[in-house]
């Protein structure tokens, strides 16, 4: 049996499972996880997984391999995946959460199918109306959290309130940070602007006594410019803006690789520089920001890219572990009950 | 009198005006602008104006004053601005337009005074429900056209589907590309993916018999990646993952000069790359994406960035003499009049 901290693995999961998975957290152990205590319950096909083992040995001496029959397709549809699902390696890494053998699990698999299974598993936390999904992202001082980012395709002012009181407990376990600024994103700064439904959650989150750090509206520059720290908004916006600035980031970058590579002088003189370059090259990699969380069940669950490499499944299974050392799942239980008892006495209609 | 094409100039508006407005057709008519017929109307001040273009010869030789004796604040709200603002620079440059002693207005002011003075004055074109906001963004191969990027904050399918036959016969008329590939943006690529909303607006255009080379939805990633020229989305979106996308791009301009600046060395050797870095500065440069233009308008009216720099300026100005001298205007009548038969033919409810 395994002891200590540990961490359910979705080992099939993701384009290139289970090759990543194990590469992954071999890297993981092998760098940052160095001297953490954490082990790996590895759901998936049995012989694949001992063969990838043979070559990961950090990774087999923290790990059980659970077998499961079947996995989910990238490709399919949520409503598929539920019905179907049942004895996959993904419902089997969830059902070790729920049933109190791991903290937390790890998925690199097909979103919308890890969604509609971990919300059937581990249901709802009590008074969270909807699940939001949490992704970091660099600014310019260290780190913004954006949710919702795509678990829902839109939010009523209710929602919004409650993803800031989760984002902004999600926000204080994971980068042990006091008073993280808290905003809506919108697309201005004026009071006078914006939807309905966002000028109820800006008035509610004003209204508040909750000591949320709550400093209104920000736009969509403020995500890599580092106006906030938490960034509320429903899941559409909040999904388009993360991609675009995916986008945008990937795009920038094979200027600069045209730029350096465009002649043989500029292949020379870059050379010459590698150093900073390697650096630069590391600070704008999203393998280092890898890892977007399911908020608001019981239990925390932990989505990576599909398309993610090694190092990029290092990043989502670090915090993983810094989720799962935390004391969010308890926090945000007070928190939410607060919020709920608030609403209550200001008679807030959501 | 002023003869050729003749564009209206809002000289008051923006953050530095009138002074970049002068800097900014002076740099236009000395680079892009040389061979243009192009003749300006200045309303303003006109001792301020006169002043400047003591050391503008070029424009001081294609431009005629009209004197204003206000103008308004870059942080009015719409409302005030159209109580108090007849008769500023910013009324009357659209007014010219109105009165059709110009073909096209540019402002770098208030944007939602000149949407509302616009709407006021211009109307809306028979058939528009709403206008759009359109804005060019560099993608990979050339140019990505988003709209709406902030007119209004919300859309239903019906303007959606307006949006896209404005946005595709603006690209067509400015970018000179017989079939823009025209999109949605969304959450997902696949057809169940979005809200009631969009997935209504994707049924109706992909019904559409308008000849639209209409390719589906496209994600926030497409923007920057050239996934489709045309880009079509509500303006509270839109306006976000705009933002979204100059935020980043700054963010990795930043990282980029940290990476080159960081040491002597680094100094050293950009130094000696400098001919291919200041290629991938300009490439980078939002100045040479200024402008975002108002369609769904009896005219056509200019939006440049309110911090803009010269060179930015002229690049809003460049973007007028192009949308003036094509048969956009036209054209449009007759697309949208298309739309809407085919809305009563095929019974589509908006």
């Amino acid at each position: 049996m395994l002891d200590g901290l540990i961490i359910s693995i979705d080992a099939m999961g993701g384009d290139d499972a289970p090759d990543v998975v194990i590469k992954g957290l071999e890297y993981f152990l092998k760098t940052t996880g160095k001297q953490r205590k954490a082990r790996f319950l590895l759901h998936g096909d049995q012989a694949a997984i001992n063969t990838l083992l043979a070559k990961a040995p950090l990774t087999k001496a923290r790990s059980e391999i659970r077998h499961s029959d079947s996995s989910i397709e990238m490709d399919a549809k949520p409503s598929q995946a539920l019905r179907r699902g049942k004895g996959s390696s993904m419902w089997n890494a969830i059902q070790s959460v729920k049933s109190g053998e791991a903290e937390i699990v790890v998925s690199a698999g097909n979103t919308g199918a890890l969604m509609a299974m971990s919300m059937m598993i581990l249901k709802r936390k009590q008074g969270v109306q909807r699940p939001a999904l949490a992704a970091s992202w660099p600014n310019e001082g260290g780190t913004s959290v954006v949710l919702d980012v795509g678990a829902n395709v839109d939010a009523d002012a209710g929602q919004l309130t409650e993803f800031a009181v989760l984002g902004e407990a999600f926000y204080r376990a994971l980068y042990k940070t006091d008073r993280p600024r808290v905003s809506l994103l919108n697309v201005g700064t004026e009071d006078q602007k914006g939807n309905a439904v966002i000028k109820a959650a800006h008035e509610r989150l004003s209204e508040s006594q909750l000591g949320l750090n709550y400093i209104g509206y920000v736009e969509g520059s403020d995500i890599s410019l580092g106006g906030a720290e938490v960034i509320v908004t429903d899941g559409f916006t909040g999904n388009i803006a993360l991609k675009t600035a995916e986008g945008t980031a990937k795009l920038v970058g094979r200027y600069m690789k045209d730029a350096l590579q465009g002649s043989w002088w500029s292949k020379f003189t870059a050379f010459l520089n590698m150093r900073a370059l390697l650096a630069l090259k590391k600070r704008i990699d999203p393998s280092g920001f890898n890892g977007a969380v399911f908020l608001g069940l019981n239990g925390v669950v932990i989505k990576s890219h599909g398309g993610t490499d090694a190092k990029g499944y290092a990043n989502a299974v670090n915090i993983a572990i810094g989720l799962a050392e935390s004391d969010f799942l308890q926090t945000i239980d007070v928190t939410l009950e607060a919020l709920h008892d608030e609403d209550d006495n200001i008679g807030f209609i959501k």
